[in-house]
């Protein structure tokens, strides 16, 4: 099935306690669209650049497979720029400088060969967005929706209007604790469904994710990696991974939406492993399910 | 098979959010034993307390069927006391008073008759004890051993001597951090397994636990709960349900230990639902049972 990737497209300079990279890829809706491309066709990107977009980054996503007519480019303008480091934990990052440029006045637009969609995933962007996009398409199947604190904290209202338009809403531990203002990760999800959030995923990073389903509750592990060069991305692999399986299989039962949440946290341990999207760049679909059934060996257990 | 439990014995006072109970059971052996004495017979303790230890809690361990002979009462002194306030999101507690009292001069004795226990389950008690426990007994099949990170910081040489005596090794995610030094907790397991732990268990509190055995990774689910009311107990009960488990069984291969873990995050997840040893009185071997196979279901997933 086709799926629809909205967000942000990006020049990223990133430090790690590891390495240093300067004007690497970035951006939500990359990051999305790459992992989305080992597992359906076509994956449709909507996003904004600056001339000053390199043209190998168009090259990859080509390559990839990727459907670029939504990639809106800017001739006069400059590519949104984002640097930041992270600490030793790798779990805090600072944000060393933040030129929204081109991005900031990004008003996406859905082309006419987009609208019909079926699957749609809306990296994290202003909720204000999120809903633009939403008005422009036609009966989707499934809208998956990511946000992250900073949305919480300047646009609680517009996050709570949109909200009900997603089937799924994605949000990690400390954002779901800040949405709902409650510490209990159940009471928690509890509160942020009654917001109107059917279906919920709340992302513990090291720890796993929890997916919560009508009245079931899914708890996955997390891959165990002892070397996580770069973490920029995994929220979005994952959202990717989540949407791409269910935008490739067509089926929304709980039992493959469990191994939905498997797929994204597998897209994520990718994510993380090399800098950039380098850890996304020469995967297959069988070294993807090799480790999948890695997830599979780590958490069964027998009566 | 039989299971020698060994740790403190002490009287609670008790803060949380939700209440405050008074001068209720406490203490690692207590903790441990009440649990244990669902799964196997004899449950063998040993601790010491003061002429003030209440009869009840006396006819309380009687009455589950846990063997009170290495249980030393010395009239003249006090029973070992707690008091401890948690906050609201209980991950968090601030002791308010601690008066060691007869346990201050604790020399676990070992009587005769316990000699020959097969499985051993020692308490977060001074490491230098935990090594006069071993020093006692005769070859034990299994020896597990919990901690705190006060040993880690007050006692590590110690500590790291009595290590290799035991055959699994339990601690806290930040114990494990702080004992290794390691942020990730797979290099930090690593390092703590090259200290001499064979098997180890990283709990992770409201994320479930790893299980380091061999060259495999089990990662177990935490139960989810709403309504934690006392946290107190959590980790005994947890070392007692996964000691006890391995005792009944009598069956030490990788595939039991990750059964031992689910039964230990089971005992736990019982034991925080209600004020000190409450949650652990009226269980039974069903119930146990029952919430086993809720941890199935919440983490089992197919291709």
């Amino acid at each position: 099935m086709s799926i629809l990737v909205v967000g942000s497209v990006a020049i990223d300079d990133i430090e790690t306690p590891f390495g240093t990279a300067k004007d690497v890829l970035g951006g939500s809706a990359v990051y999305i669209a790459v992992a989305a491309s080992y597992f359906t066709t076509p994956v449709r990107l909507v996003g904004v650049v600056g001339g000053d977009y390199p043209q190998h980054a168009i090259d990859f996503l080509n390559d990839r497979g990727v459907d670029l007519t939504g990639l809106e480019v800017v001739k006069e303008a400059k590519t949104f720029r984002w640097s930041g480091r992270y600490h030793y934990d790798l779990n805090n990052r600072d944000t060393l400088s933040l030129n929204l440029n081109v991005f900031e006045k990004f008003d996406p637009k859905i082309p006419d060969s987009y609208k019909k969609t079926k699957y749609i995933c809306l990296g994290n962007i202003d909720p204000t967005l999120q809903r633009r996009v939403l008005e422009q398409v036609e009966k989707p199947t499934l809208v998956v929706g990511d946000t992250m604190n900073f949305w919480i904290d300047t646009k609680k209202e517009e996050l709570l209007k949109v909200l009900p338009s997603f089937d799924v809403f994605i949000l990690n531990d400390s954002e779901a604790r800040l949405l709902s203002n409650d510490p209990n990760l159940l009471r928690a999800a509890k509160k942020i469904r009654a917001m109107g959030a059917k279906t919920l995923i709340i992302k513990k990073g090291e720890h796993g994710a929890l997916l919560f389903h009508e009245d079931h509750i899914f708890s996955a592990p997390a891959y165990p990696l002892e070397d996580i060069f770069d973490p920029t991305g995994a929220g979005d692999t994952f959202a990717s991974g989540f949407t791409a399986w269910l935008a490739k299989t067509d089926d929304l039962s709980f039992e493959n939406m469990k191994r939905a949440v498997i797929y994204g946290s597998t897209m994520a341990s990718f994510c993380v492993e090399k800098v950039s999207v380098d850890g996304l760049r020469d995967l297959s679909y069988l070294k993807i399910q090799d480790r999948f059934r890695e997830f599979k060996t780590l958490s069964r257990f027998d009566e």
